[in-house]
């Protein structure tokens, strides 16, 4: 789920960073042993064992290779890590994974990670979007003219196209941190019902979401509409790099010529080409992120209390989603960060068409609405 | 978009009646005529005008199949039809389509279309939800045996497993009535800059907003993000529908018999079975949700300020997603309502397995608390 | 599964007449009055019964409204029709659906479906190549630039550029009618091993197989791969489609103005816009392909011997998917059947970059020989 | 593209191992050195060139992550990996790279990393398949009820079970090493013109294919069929290994518990449990295959004469793509090769239906059919 090779090319390094193996090892030891604490709290286990566990989790060591060979046999990493973290902490290692099911550690775990990933994918959101807002600004006026089936239309002005790349982004932004903020711990045992710590689960559950800064929430082990709503959040964010970017691929075009990126790729046999690479790249980025969200989108259906493929089927697909959305985020920042402008090119090109002619109406009003506007 | 043969069968003929071609054309028709009258409130059209053109219209009976042929020469059924209101309106016909590009009504019909159909849709969202919310309660602590992995685990209650059907439903339908009732009005003209009203454009979208009790915004001619949103929701809802669906298809198994439809199928061939038909076909009709949402979520890249094919994706792509989600909800809802639940058949399977013996831990109060929360 | 208002645009019109209710109902019937023949022939009812099921069904007028309305209580249209059937036939009604199950003859029906619908989408596929060929023929010496992410890279010829078109184009239909004209008979009563009709169920597969000019097979009710490699075609097709769309969407911009469609799209709102709707309705179409794909591929998981939701997704969607296909093979072929082609933009387009010079290498070559192995 | 966590649990772990960083940057050197060799043989660099450049890479020790970092600013590995190699190979760098463009460099590495990964894919399928042809013989004749839309329906036998399960893996292998083997080398050069070789590139491209043991053809740089081709022929086998996997995990229920894998998964929380986890974990594999599959059907739309974001969409996800389907073949070989069959449990459930009785009509016959076909 990380590639040293082709992150860095499609904006993914930094996220990347956030989901790997390492990542996901250090969110599940996270979880176990904030549960211990939490389960302590309540008097279910010795505080003592949890103070204990928590120090045999900061000093083990645990391989990925290990535990990913390990977790063959019963389906999953937590199976083996528990193994792992019982031994390591000796007596202590009774109060290891307290009333818990795997599937409750591998969900508040994949929490975790898409929270810490998801700063990522967020700031460079932002970044993109203030990107776009200060071209608006600075174009507010700048006349070019608008195409409409890839046809020359009528005028607008550069600064309301920037304006609607922004709206764009700042919307999906808004609405993935929304989706991110909101996903919960999961907790709930066996059969979703808690049983193990009675009478004391609902209140353990608490607490392990307080101790990790998760919302609370009853079991959701087969209710999986919150998978459902990242999954849409983070295509959405994908589409709305994707438009931007493609603005940027055809506007650069030698004969539009109106936009290019600060440092245009090279050409392994064509030394005259300035490719608007991280537009490219953007765009290729977002292209990956429809397919992968239909996938969770279509694990919706889990069985009975554990589902037989579908949940397995998420952890590496919110993995790789994350990583196009964020890699699609990055690349358009870059992008735009460093697009230059060339308001002589836009004026010649609107010469072109005699019948495009006109003020751009309320173009500047708009820009400045928009921006207004901005969360 | 509608078929006679299949609509009742997978629950698709209400809301399928509202997004038929005669759907399309009375909500393009709605959107000239509401534009006009619009536009007549800011002095840009005689208010006269605006009254011949909605009488016109209301006299005007259009053949959907002529005005589809009638559409391809231009790309749209707008370009003709507004040549037909204009026929029809005499002399007022100046006044037809003032200051607007055939996004501008295209969009806000599709609007308008997402509104009607979408009624249908939630309301078939919440009857499920109705549904198993009483399941829910009556069966609050009925025990059964949880299943993970299609094995048998430990107890459960049926009241847990129908409140979480319950869960899914109504956090399904609540943000997707939130994306839904959040869809503006489209007004941009031409080129997105409202030029050809000026300086009345902002005031005749906003009145053409208030017209037709749609949310006001600026053009977002090429700013998806909404219709995104909108596919994840659906999808996320005919997943909603998927989950609980495939438990009573599974629990209605012979060897299960847990559950039963009141009125389950029969067989061109073996008289004794008893299908879940209903369950069977909201399943079919959700497992196509999540690909006609990529089609949607692939389709944000629109180019410049009126994409070339991207945008022509989404009318039929929404109609089938709407017809889809909804089909999933109306079947399961008939699926539920009319479960039959057997507790003998839950208290002997729950016998087999000697290891899955215990109490239902936190059954009741969780079926209480989330039932408590019901938006 | 037509639309009247949306089949012309998207040059669906000629397919979806052929994907109709009506067509669904037609072809139901003839694999039920050619099953009661097979049966006839190998003596398993009288060869009486078998002409009179064919004269019943060929004077009954089945309303596909109330044969929709009556599947709903069985889950298929195959439960009522054959009560009907065997209600018009009398006596002979005893001989109606011998042997069969509900699947039996909804896949075949389907894959007779596929069969009068794919001969159009052939057709087109063809035609577009043969517009393709013509084009590359014509322009084998044409100079123009070629252009790599959007920018001019070297000289080429337009006529190699049209020849790839038309490779793709015919790679796609070859591939395509191959899978078309495999799809096999379905026949394996309830059970899938031809119980009811031993020892002559074989022999009555074949016989039904020769009466209606399809392939022989043994039972394939949940071994889809054959659906899935249907999808996957269409596909393919629809991207082939997609490639040459956009290019002509792209060579007919404004600014760069090489090519342009015979009959150009007229605006609402912009007298002076010559749109290349068919290149631009051909691309809207092939993008609702994939997901269309996915749907059908992800419905391979077939439970046991009859899928409970899997199965009954495929009916539409098989259907959408030649619908979408389909109308971007005839959109594509109406765009390059028509497409004019200006030798001078393209002269004066390639004089923009000094560095692309010289000779267009083996343009010529490659043309005369892609040609040459046209299939 | 690779994780030591997650590779083994999901089958991957062979097949990811062909797909990594290095054995992309093998791919890429591969590529290079046969390339100089095949310009050589047709005089247009000097021989002595390509000896050196063949050892020069041979020696050089190329870190995907730096060659990832300076794959940023060109856009793609090839550009830095080209002046890797000219730096290594002294005054031979001269003839590193002789008439080629990135894309031809690209594409054919990854078409070789297709063939290495794909000979895993092929395998396990096999090996998938064989299993249950053994299945399917040892079992011709063993009783057990068929289940239609999750009900008991008539009498089957498991041997027909299996063979179903056989025919479908074949029959995807069989495509899929057919779309595998034709794949070709691409060489076109900056333009898909072959000019900077001429009057030697089709010759040169000749000797590339050779040397590579790949299929020779004209430039097919934005012509993807090959590619929609390869994603549906996955897909499809992703599908063939869902059906059985699916009714692995149903036939394994605690309440049927007609199979059960040689190794079931045990639980973190319950030592009863026998989940059949490799059934478990190549559902979910499979279930990543569609998603992945619409994203590079999607990609068909390759601009111009290289593409701007469809083409490098394509890298990762073909290589997901194989990871997906390789992981669910080899899980679901696994789960066939220790596969245990209880007639003892087949022959109770049958008793459950008393209407489900009779023989199983041909099943045993139709076994005996499917098995003589096998390829």
């Amino acid at each position: 789920m990380t590639s040293a090779l082709f992150d860095p090319l499609f904006g993914a390094d930094r996220v990347a960073a956030r989901l790997d193996d390492a990542s996901w090892v250090a969110a599940l030891v996270a979880v176990e042993v904030a549960l211990s604490r939490a389960a302590a709290e309540h008097g279910v286990v010795p505080a003592a064992d949890a103070d204990r566990i928590e120090a045999a989790a900061a000093s083990l060591r645990i391989d990925p290779a290990a535990l990913g060979r390990a977790a063959v046999e019963g389906g999953n990493p937590v199976i083996p890590l528990v193994r792992m973290l019982r031994s390591a902490a000796g007596e202590a290692g009774r109060s290891v994974h307290p009333g818990a099911t795997s599937q409750d550690v591998m969900d508040t775990a994949a929490v975790l990670l898409v929270g810490w990933a998801g700063e990522v994918v967020l700031e460079d959101l932002r970044g993109a979007a203030d990107a776009a807002a200060r071209l608006a600004r600075e174009h507010r006026d700048t006349p070019m003219i608008a195409r409409t089936l890839g046809q020359q239309a009528l005028p607008t002005t550069f600064g309301l196209v920037a304006a609607g790349w922004c709206v764009g982004l700042d919307r999906a932004r808004v609405r993935l941190a929304e989706v991110i903020g909101a996903l919960p711990v999961q907790f709930g045992g066996a059969a979703g019902t808690l049983a193990a710590l009675h009478p004391h689960g609902p209140a353990v559950a608490a607490s392990l979401a307080r101790a990790l800064r998760l919302a609370d929430a009853a079991p959701w082990h087969t209710e999986r509409t919150r998978i459902g709503e990242l999954a849409g959040a983070l295509a959405v964010a994908a589409g709305a790099c994707a438009k931007p970017a493609t603005d940027v691929v055809l506007l650069s075009g030698t004969e539009l010529g109106e936009v290019s990126e600060a440092a245009p790729g090279d050409s392994s046999s064509m030394p005259h080409k300035r490719n608007p690479i991280a537009a490219v790249t953007a765009r290729a980025a977002a292209r990956r992120a429809p397919g992968l969200a239909a996938v969770l989108l279509a694990a919706a259906d889990h069985e009975h209390q554990r589902a037989a493929g579908p949940w397995h089927a998420e952890w590496q697909t919110i993995a790789e989603l994350l990583r196009a959305t964020g890699g699609a985020g990055a690349r358009l920042r870059a992008s735009l960060e460093g697009l230059g402008v060339h308001p002589d090119r836009m004026a010649a090109n609107l010469a072109l068409t005699a019948e495009a002619d006109g003020p751009p109406g309320h173009a500047g009003e708009l820009v400045d609405r928009l921006l207004a506007q901005r969360p």
